[in-house]
């Protein structure tokens, strides 16, 4: 197969799922061409999933497919803007028609779940990676940076923290499962939760209404508990026990290192039911965990040494 | 150097070139958010490039970042679109700070001359490789497709063709030159215009207002002849001796396979004064090669045999 036949392969896959009235040039041309909502604001983030890294070494298509555009999307719900539109580059070292045609359902699949279009992309000969560009839509003014966080306000968290740090020393015996089986698995299995993140779309409402600040979790609970406050005099206090984690989750790791693309976020306590409302309403589990300190402090009760830890993961 | 300290490094080499008054939240918080302008399209193109396929294995920093930078904007240009944002995800194994600093400043170099803004990316562990996503801006409705020419529209093609052929092998032998002293080379010396593609941005607005159909050539110019007819009935005749070429570039070799960057467009006879002033004041050297068949025959006068190389490149 060529690249015209695999690009043909993949946009049958994807089918027509997501198809936005908005888009007046998708896949095919030199670009796509969307016609952008007035009073909206136009949000863009890029991420990258290396093979091996990112995800397992050989890990089925379908799987890796759905977790990119998890991964990507998550960015764009951190700001409160609802995702929309996604291009994707693959590069894959040869043209493995049946992981290409599994990989773009993950896509399809994820894009349903996140109510996302693919509007375009690329494919070459490399080692396989993807790169996902997300756009996402916000009304004008409105997206929620990382760094806004108010003294007094209550520290949130979704879902549950944990769940790499336990998948990756198991995962070596792990005989791959189909998307739709590990789909069910998300909320009792540590494997199926870390291959597929959650997709936060339903809560995106509530997070641009009420969040003062917001980040997805990506590299340790303690350095995107630094991005909240990053530039302010203030600090924070958490409940170490109130942080929601998988059993036998060790809270340490999650401190240092977590992937679990869930939102930490930051609210006013007068929006406290509210909140609860609204995660009720959309299903979407969340926990309080602490306050913002109007002073510098770093507080965990009961007492945690984490200092050393807030640097964040790196690749290098 | 940890991936925050990259990153820093990255944004400082960056500076403030072409920063817009338009980007609410830039490089640093989990996406980028732009006030879109009201009665403008949102068009978006992805662009990978692979080390040792896009560009020679080695390269220089400052010459992969400004030939990236490139690549990405020519699919905007095609669009009739002015080319705003850009987003770029580097994988790289090693944190290489020269390098990588180099391939800021060619990133830079390309922006200005663009007059385009780096609003995000991603850096990873990883072979080799960067991804760019390329956003511009075009009036409503105006965006111009590949596919759309008419009968017996001219055919035209800016700057000239076939300097990639002609770099490759002799570039075995080349000593890297820096970025600013190959500038001044790319209307002299294939292998300057090879690494460096030419950036349209100031014909956009011709394309815009007189092109029927655009697109960049990136498969061979025959492949792309295609794309200007695709779906209608309609062919093309090509005065072959009218494609401007580098001197001792082989024409069928052109036809088959040539990523020029250029842009080969088609505008009705009515406008040729126009594209002609217009390729003039902009500096922007423009030769017109053929017109639009009503019919569907491809004629190239003289003769040449092409029906077997219109599949474009392939990577596989």
């Amino acid at each position: 197969m060529n690249e015209v036949e695999l690009i043909n392969l993949i946009l049958d896959r994807l089918g027509t799922a997501g198809r936005d009235a908005r888009l007046k040039i998708g896949p095919g041309d030199d670009a796509a061409v969307v016609e952008w909502e007035p009073e909206q604001d136009v949000v863009v983030s890029t991420d990258v999933c290396v093979d091996g890294v990112h995800v397992p070494k050989d890990c089925p298509g379908d799987l890796v497919g759905y977790r990119t555009v998890a991964m990507s999307v998550s960015d764009i719900v951190a700001m409160g803007a609802v995702p929309r539109y996604l291009t994707i580059a693959l590069t894959i070292e040869q043209p493995d028609v049946d992981w290409i045609a599994a990989f773009a359902d993950g896509v399809r699949d994820a894009c349903v779940e996140a109510d996302t279009t693919v509007i375009g992309g690329n494919i070459a000969k490399g080692v396989k990676q993807i790169s996902a560009t997300a756009i996402g839509t916000v009304r004008r003014g409105q997206a929620i940076h990382r760094h806004t966080a108010k003294p007094e306000d209550d520290i949130w968290v979704t879902g549950r923290l944990g769940a790499t740090q336990l998948a990756l020393p198991v995962m070596t015996a792990w005989i791959p499962q189909g998307l739709s089986e590990l789909r069910q698995l998300t909320s009792t299995d540590v494997i199926a939760r870390y291959l597929l993140p959650p997709i936060r779309t339903p809560f995106v409402e509530c997070l641009r209404q009420y969040a003062s600040a917001c980040t997805d979790i990506t590299d340790g609970l303690a350095f995107e508990l630094e991005q909240l406050i990053s530039g302010s005099p203030h600090g924070y206090r958490v409940e170490t026990d109130e942080i929601p984690l998988w059993s036998s989750a060790v809270l340490d790791d999650v401190l240092a290192n977590d992937d679990s693309y869930e939102m930490l976020f930051t609210s006013s306590k007068e929006n406290r039911e509210a909140v609860l409302h609204y995660g009720k309403n959309s299903h979407t589990p969340i926990s309080r965990i602490g306050t913002v300190l109007p002073t510098a402090d770093r507080e965990f009760v009961p007492a945690r040494e984490v200092q050393s830890r807030i640097t964040g993961f790196s690749h290098f």
